[in-house]
């Protein structure tokens, strides 16, 4: 099989963006545009990838540069287009990295949410052989040039303007993707002129070059208009996010996962579930994140870079992000509502997190309770501890962090203050408002309590009569 | 009027469920769809509800016959088809237990939305000696067999194959309800024959048996076509979930509730409304709720199992949930934002809780307040108490709960903890930070706490240089 | 030109909205409906602005005063309208105080949505001669009157019943508004009959009277016909918000600012954003916002009246609303999740307020941090101060509000209480768990703890084993 090399136009300034990133860096699903493209050609297992940058050229090839690191991939090649004077003018550029015996797929680095499959039937209608055209029905295509077909082969494209009452009915339009025999665009490339209204050399008139050349014209069809369209504004940006959650939605549905309302669920990453989970309304989820079988995450919830083990319950308004360190939670935990865990936090089996509690680079041992008002940091929580209300592990003694280790069984009481590093000794308790700054004895009581003293006669403040 | 029995399929295994709950059992607005189904039987009065079991039986079974239960109402016969062999191979095996006096009304468990009153119609069209078909106008009826009519009487139901081109242009097509006399159905059910592809019995068969047994065949027609949609999978699940809550917002709001977002509101139970009740953004009801006349509900609360008093005003992220012990909250008062209302909270007229406070197994009378960071567990709390910001009460000593009685006027301080079982009489006042675990004195100040000490040419801990 | 002198009809009942508030006054983003109407009128610059009161006109007129004043602008003129005899009947009680000399523009205070530019076209269109009438081409007209035009003559208004299979073609309707010289509709109005079936003054009638008269009738088209919908139940209303907010969110994403889910923002005042905001899904604003450059606003925040510096990040489920005393962040300061800003919160730059931390009318200098669990209130913290995780300022003696002054470099240790009026002066050192309740020296360590003491031989409680 013919190899395939990838160009990706990603020069554009996108105005109407009104904003100081590149184009091509805006987020879709949490990745740049440019990122869907590249992981698309990956898909396709693309020999070479080309990327025409331009506007904010730096920024858009750090990115990638970085992207294909971390991912372990080679980086793509890069070749500037300046200035910048038509599509036609960018592929150009890359006619000096591009190889001749593959096949040209031209791309843009705004247009996401193509589909391999659909790229795929674009490379195979090629053949090594033929310019192929990828198109889209649309449902309305005014102003766009139709695409008049014999079969398989492309007769023309006709301008709206020049279009017959009979032509116009068609709605099968050209989306600028090509797969394209190298060597032959590379021909047809050197040929193109400007001498239009806006001084442009367009890619869009290969077409003639190839059907001048005697080459075959065929084509391609997406398989829905969101697979074409591209990003120039805000508004359009928005529009491709709720396309693609949807799309995301789906998929994870079709897989079984109940979703309570696909319109109000966002996966900025990647999300694996087991057998029986079921999302509630509005949770928002980043970074990689697995769910074991039976898992429930209530509604509001916010859930970054974690691995949830099967039968956790997630309550309302859990927030969890695991950053680089991660979390884990481990079987038929429970967590929320209004909890947070933060990198790091790895909870055991049955592991009670409850409201207004903060869990960070601590593991939490099977059983281990902590239902209210808490902060536990940089702890090591025994198996069946049971963490006060409103207790705090003072980790953070002003420049350092310490560790606590609270030992198996113990029970801290409500309001305390452990100040690390400390060590509560297994089967211990802690009297409620103490501060335990030494290690305690195995079952022992630690308090640090003041004596309580009534004091009678005593009035307590009152407003002051307004005057 | 002929007595109508209700006999509901409920066998089919719902393979793109990829769920190991039975289908019927999957829930929609907070019940399993058979639940549903079930409840709509329940409206029309129906005489006796056989239910056809066959994948999860033993599930289904349980569910419904502890859902009666519950109700105080009988619970259903049940009937098994196993093997499956189609629909009207279910449905003969209601016949041992099918009366032959009256309507027999066949329904889907799998289909939850239709009405009460289009059932009736249906039944009504039956008559106690015609078939009557349910029947649905569809946006686009490719596929489905067409409904040909004469005025009420069905003619015909040509399959789209052998349809002319006028009757493609029928969008009435048949659901898979009917009514029909009983006795006439077990004949007909007698006479099925399964030689098709399939080699399976079709219920649908019967309409020709009718007909050739010279029995009137006519049609009663569902009001949309997501009355007579079925669940075969997460997405349909998804699309009728939405449907049924917009059902349920829109009878809202001709009841003169304003819902902010009709898109974004959760209904999973029942919700009673006073006069003038606002209901914001993204909420989410469960189980019974009450609210009176003026209650205004912020964004993003989670409401379930609860009676609210008029004009109490609910902030932006309030979780309640009263599960069995239910909540009371008392005119006037106000909650959240960030508030967590448990099992017997029963809050008083005028009574303040705000954020990141917790309320369970408490009463609060008249007027008291917890505005802050705080804990109230198994608490009686009289009235214009104000319970300081950090608070907790210790109720639990690790193996039991006890109780915190706080009297009227008492003023408890910040960062205090109670431990219960205790009193603090009335009027009495608790010194910030104290730990009180003995009675106090009325109107008396209590203090447990130590002295403040200055230790001067004391260095905070610096960070080590690093290396 | 000639002057426009706006009438607006808001007598009406509402009867479908089922609430004790007139209809004119429930709210759409966060207006009443008629204001919407009021402030469409002052940016049309009217001269004069009269409004027809009937059903509930105190209520109406006093909103209306205060709005007025509260704008610093003159009240409107009311007249009211009791009985109410129809619309004619409401117009013609304007006439006493409605000039003779200007344009009469006639609008409805239940249809808030109408653009400025289309009511100054329709303006344009009357030119003070002409009776202009504002239409709309619906989807489907079916039961309207349809405009039957010459160019821009209006020809006739030809009721659905009376119309030609050609007329019914027309699409475009009535709206009910319309601009006329003052003069003349005074005329036509003193002739309008009641011989109706309603027995009601009609002001449509005046299309009649004023082409017997020999005055031209013209029309102007509303852009869409959400501009002339009114509100006559929660459901229209609810609609009309959606409708409301989809504008406001293009109108943000045209300047720029990125939103995740145009579907899933509420504006309800106004919001002025710099470059590069970035809001994500489900949050809702409220009063006045101004956000500077590169803000990021997480899922699920609730903001009101708040300055927000460039560069701050406000993470998932934070809350603030600064109602009259406002709030301010400066730049790059880090809050929430789950925080809490109140009213006369000021953060300055890279201020860090984390999760279940509630700040009300204090000031943070720079670089200050309370991360955890934490209230702040009436306090004054100075730069780099670390409030640690739990502490409270305690600023209510139960009868009136105290100043908390933590001075630069402080660090306040875990579950302290700082009980105003007090001050910890700088560099001073607070250890976990101590109340301060007089003021400290600096740079030194502070503290008031009980001593830690271990107890052995302590049994913890144990269930009661059960009879």
């Amino acid at each position: 099989m013919t190899a395939v090399d990838v160009v990706v136009m990603a020069a554009g300034k996108g105005t109407r963006m009104k904003s100081r990133t590149p184009k091509v860096l805006h987020r879709l699903g949490g990745r740049p545009l440019i990122q869907h493209v590249m992981d698309t050609a990956q898909a396709l297992q693309a020999r070479r990838t080309i990327v025409i940058t331009g506007h904010g050229a730096d920024g858009v090839e750090a990115w990638l540069r970085e992207s294909a690191a971390a991912a372990g991939r080679a980086a793509p090649d890069f070749v500037r287009q300046e200035p910048q004077l038509g599509t036609g003018h960018a592929v150009q550029q890359a006619v000096p990295v591009l190889p001749d015996d593959g096949i040209a797929l031209i791309l843009n680095g705004d247009v996401p949410l193509v589909r391999p499959q659909t790229l795929q039937a674009l490379v195979d209608k090629c053949g090594g052989e033929r310019l192929a055209l990828l198109t889209v029905e649309m449902a309305d295509p005014t102003g766009y040039g139709r695409i008049v077909r014999e079969g398989d082969a492309v007769r023309a494209i006709v301008e709206h303007k020049d279009a017959s009452a009979a032509q116009r009915g068609i709605r099968e339009v050209y989306t600028g993707f090509m797969a394209v025999p190298a060597a032959r665009l590379k021909r047809w490339l050197s040929l193109l002129k400007n001498d239009n209204a806006q001084g442009e050399y367009y890619l869009t008139d290969v077409v003639q070059l190839a059907a001048a050349d005697g080459c075959e014209v065929v084509a391609a069809s997406a398989s829905e208009q969101v697979e074409v369209d591209g990003v120039n504004s805000p508004l359009q940006l928005a529009e491709l996010e709720r396309a693609f959650q949807l799309r995301q939605a789906r998929a994870l549905m079709e897989q079984g996962v109940r979703l309570a309302d696909p319109a109000r669920f966002d996966l900025r990453g990647t999300l694996r579930c087991g057998q029986d989970v079921a999302i509630d309304v509005n949770c928002v989820f980043e970074g990689d994140v697995t769910l074991g079988d039976d898992v429930r995450i209530g509604p509001n919830c916010v859930i970054a870079n974690a691995r949830i083990g099967s039968g956790v319950v997630l309550q309302a308004f859990t927030h969890i992000d695991g950053e680089q360190a991660g979390v884990e939670i481990g079987e038929g935990a429970l967590v929320g509502p209004f909890a947070r865990l933060r990198p790091g936090a790895k909870l055991g089996a049955e592991v009670h997190i409850g409201n207004f509690v903060e869990v960070k680079n601590s593991t939490m041992a099977r059983g281990a309770k902590a239902n209210h008002l808490a902060y536990l940091g940089d702890a090591e929580v025994g198996e069946r501890v049971n963490y006060g209300a409103g207790s705090i592990t003072a980790n953070y003694d002003g420049a350092n962090k310490h560790r606590t280790v609270i030992e198996a069984d113990v029970h801290v009481g409500s309001n305390c203050v452990l100040v690390a590093p400390v060590r509560v000794a297994r089967g211990g308790t802690v009297g409620a408002g103490s501060v335990v700054s030494k290690d305690t004895a195995p079952e022992a009581l630690t308090v640090a309590r003041a004596k309580q003293v009534t004091i009678t006669g005593w009035t307590r403040p009152r407003k002051a009569p307004k005057k």
